[in-house]
């Protein structure tokens, strides 16, 4: 098993990705092609004790940096380490990839170098969040800012699959997130969805609210990828709110100083965790389901615990043949 | 002072709206016109003690429920309570109108009788959102499911000017909510109103993620009514999950079922009490701005309390001059 890691992503560079790489080496077993500036990551290789036979250095001259425009990156460079670690994948000399630079560009090289699965119009981000009753897959969110109907239906069928496959979910009920339950609800394109989705041969619900989902009333809930950054960037703001507003809580309440540091720790871990489990950048990466390839996205600001984290899904990812089963199951399902 | 309830609205009809209409003439000292059935309406007036010169009946004979498409029933039934009720703002029989029936009819009902505020084309309904610095101005929660970039120029411009009329805030900080603050995100539409905006005579910032909102870091904050849709039922829906979630936690790490109860309950006041004040519904109400007139939506499930609340709110919306301090500075301002 060979995983490429694009070396360069992130928003702490070389230095984050060289000791997640060595940290998935040694846990997973697996070997790590580090993807990029061949002297920066040598520099950082040599404060690290590492073993040849599990790291391996692709150089590559170009980074794309996160403030650049998509499309205008993967135009003038070419030799990007994204880029570079998606070749690498393309031409079998890989088994997947992982990177934590900028998304849309990863996205829009990933969709060129890659190509899409048969059916598949838009790849999506699809990302793992808690529950009541466990957890559900939500997609897309954040590869795809604005949808078609036929997006949400693709994300759809997607969602259930990797449910299925990945999950281990034998019929799971599949959602479309909108403001209200009733078919009346939602945008024009929410609407359209739904009347095709009705048709699907899936275990579809109908519209959901995100209060709903919460609860665990579905497996699979979709939605456009601005909708989903706006859930994702609400429940990471309000969880760290009520984190604060607790802390004061308690150092109003309790006399001592002691008792207060005492809760404030329990908080901590229980508001923490779920918080950590929203968050798919911290908790780990999410897949970017739809590609002719295993990759998976991490959140810029990941650090070396959760590059390794990408690694390790990565590979149980590859290992579960999620590509050739989602690959089996679009060409014998029509998507839209 | 005088305030028509729709009598009939939300979803437990005349009691809860008979009870929130005693408790505010008790309590403001204004009159209450009950719009609606008159028998209904009497039943249950008749199993309280009320004084008759602070309740008075206005009889309607017909009622809009909550599954039905807002367009509709505005067609067919022209004697909805919420239609009477508005036409007696409208003829300055009363001062103000309170409804918790269905939103979609009350605005279309609304807009028609009452007419637009100049230079608005669509009202909006703006929330006041807890953050850690206090509060926010976030519109619109649901009025309007889809618009153009000029509707949400429009709300930028009616949020700020509440803000400042009610709120009290000199020079309010105005964002646009979006998936990332850089220029080059959000949608089309969003793209279109930033431009806008820029060129209004606002403190402006730019596009706002809901994660900063939270924190504080504006006073206004726009969207579409789906978008304010999604925040305010995921807020909800989070809110209640961590604190069941703690609830476990808390019966998992004590020994004994009386500390747990003890913490529970510190936990409840200060989970709910951050609940409450998301939920604009539970709160009391949130003002549809734009209306040529002082109108008080609610949400479905109000209790007496929150109906209440909201003739409380709508009495201090007319003794402070809202709807004339709007109107004079919207003529002042050129909106879009």
């Amino acid at each position: 098993m060979k995983i490429a890691l694009d070396a360069m992503g992130g928003d702490f560079g070389p230095r984050v990705n060289v000791e997640g790489a060595l940290l998935a080496a040694r846990q997973g077993g697996m070997s790590v092609v580090l993807v990029g500036d061949q002297k920066k990551i040598q520099k950082e290789l040599h404060k690290t004790r590492f073993s040849s036979q599990t790291i391996e250095i692709v150089h590559a001259s170009e980074n794309i940096e996160m403030h650049e425009r998509a499309t205008e990156s993967l135009r003038s460079k070419k030799e990007s380490s994204m880029r570079v670690a998606l070749e690498l994948l393309k031409n079998h000399e890989v088994d997947a990839v992982v990177s934590a630079g900028h998304t849309g560009a990863f996205m829009a090289s990933a969709l060129m170098v890659l190509k899409r699965l048969p059916g598949i119009e838009r790849p999506a981000i699809a990302g793992c969040i808690p529950t009541l009753k466990g957890s559900c897959v939500m997609l897309d969110l954040g590869a795809n800012v604005e949808c078609r109907a036929s997006h949400l239906v693709q994300f759809a069928v997607m969602g259930a699959l990797y449910s299925k496959i990945v999950e281990k979910k034998e019929n799971p009920v599949v959602g479309l997130l909108s403001n209200g339950e009733e078919e009346s609800k939602g945008t024009e394109v929410l609407r359209q969805a739904h009347q095709i989705l009705k048709t699907k041969n899936l275990n579809y619900v109908g519209f959901i609210e995100s209060k709903d989902m919460l609860k665990g009333k579905v497996d699979v809930v979709v939605c456009d990828g601005f909708i989903g950054n706006i859930f994702l960037k609400t429940a990471e703001g309000l969880v760290s709110a009520i984190f604060s507003m607790m802390r004061q809580e308690f150092q109003k309440r309790f006399f001592t100083k002691l008792a207060a540091g005492l809760f404030y720790f329990i908080f901590k871990d229980t508001l923490y965790s779920f918080g950590r489990r929203l968050d798919y950048a911290e908790y780990g990466s999410a897949p970017l389901l739809g590609l002719n390839g295993v990759v998976q996205v991490c959140h810029g600001r990941s650090s070396s615990r959760a590059i390794k984290n990408a690694l390790l899904t990565a590979q149980k990812s590859v290992e579960s043949h999620l590509l050739e089963s989602l690959k089996g199951a679009l060409e014998s399902v029509s998507v839209v």
